[in-house]
Order: structure tokens, then sequence, then C-alpha cells
């Protein structure tokens, strides 16, 4: 059964689930962070995945990257899955701005994360909640 | 026509083309550090790839994690693409070892590129090629 890591709860808000991935926003409002996370047991890599949920998940990584850009006029959208901390499989799609304190360079390790006030978050996740295609 | 972006042409070593990338090595002897290019015009994000590319990209991403898993016998596999800098569609794979100089965060502007001598790029290039089902 699918249980999302500790981590990955403990760092991010819910936004909604799509046919394979639940999609998380990072807590932190320097950066417009969201994570796409398979809800399938024991993936670590890209290959573990199999052939069917590989291909929904490159979908959903494509969707999610043309809707975050439109939603928040991203300069350049980051996708990427590291996983040297937290194992479960879990897709970073960021959008990135000229502005933002870590351009060029990547968001992850840079500074300390500054959460969103509650009215912030939700405003952002129903934003792409109308704009995605919900499961 | 596809064009190999020129910072992309001087930073890394050719490995062999797939059916829709060209595949290199980061000319950087730290890390185990591949790139795909999709050999297309005008791709900056995930989104501008057409849906029989995605899928295409989609298989060689995971075919190229699983084999430079074994290849280097790495602890994990990163996959990103930023493009922060270099705007042409490029996914870093990258082998990650628990004793790498920036374990456990990412490898993206840390330090100084430490170049291959020749006969070690070699013998990896090699070993990759003989490995990856080329086209």
């Amino acid at each position: 059964m699918f249980k999302l890591h500790d981590r990955l709860e403990a760092d991010t808000l819910q936004i909604c689930d799509l046919e394979l991935s639940t999609l998380r926003l990072m807590n932190d409002r320097r950066f417009s962070w969201v994570i796409l996370i398979p809800q399938r047991e024991f993936l670590v890599e890209w290959h573990d995945t199999s052939r069917g949920d590989r291909d929904l998940l490159m979908e959903e990584i494509a969707c999610l990257s043309e809707v975050l850009k439109n939603v928040v006029n991203a300069d350049k959208v980051n996708v990427a899955s590291l996983g040297n901390l937290v194992p479960q499989l879990h897709i970073h799609v960021v959008g990135r701005f000229k502005s933002d304190v870590a351009w060029p360079g990547p968001v992850w390790g840079v500074g300390t994360p500054d959460p969103y006030a509650a009215n912030q978050a939700e405003e952002l996740i129903g934003k792409l909640r109308v704009a995605l295609p919900q499961n």
C-alpha cells in the first residue's frame, strides 16, 4: 500500500491526486515548488516504475510543467528527482524566476524554507486545482 | 534542424545516439554524470515535446538510469532538467555516491569540474555504449 514518506508529509501541503501521483506544494513561499509522488509502493528510481506508470508519470510531469508555468508565469521550469535524503520516488517541478533567490542555481539546500501564510498557500493551491485534470 | 548548444558541446563528450536523444558524458570525473539531449529543434520545457517524443524520452531516461546505476554501481540516480543557463532541453542523469563531494546535495554549481584523462573517459564511454540500445 502506498504511504507518503514522513518527511514529504511534513514539508508539503496537499494539492490534489492525479491519476498516478499525489501532488503536493512545498511549504516554502520563496519558490513555486510542487512535488509529484507516484502512489505506488517501493519506487525509488525512475526505472523502478512499470511501463504503464511511466507513461502516466511523463504525462503528469508535462501537464504540470505547463500548468505551473502558466499559473505563476514562471521564466523556466525545473524538473528533478534527487532522493538522496528521501528515498521514496518524488519529482520536483519548480517554477523558476530570474529574480528568485537561487537563480540560476538549483533550489535544493538553498537557505531556510519560508512557510506560506495559510491564505497564500490556499490561493495557489486553488489555482492549480482548477487548472489540473484531477482524478 | 537540431544543433547541440555550444555550452553542452564544450562541457561534454559524445557517448552515442539513442532513438530520440544524443547522449553525452559531462567532462567532470568527480561525478558519473551523463546528459540526454532530445534531437529536436526549439525544445525548452518538457511540455514542448510531442506525445510520441515524450514516450521515447521517458524510456530513454528509465533505461539510462538503470544502465548507469549498474555500470558504475551508484547508490542513487538523480534525474533533472534545469536549463536556467542553457535553454536547450537536456536531462541530467547522475549516478550518485554517498562518498561523492556533493552528497547529499545536488551536483550543479559545486566546485570546479575536474576533466577526465582521455583513457578514463573512453573506458566509461565504452561500458555505456555496450550496455545501451543504440540507434
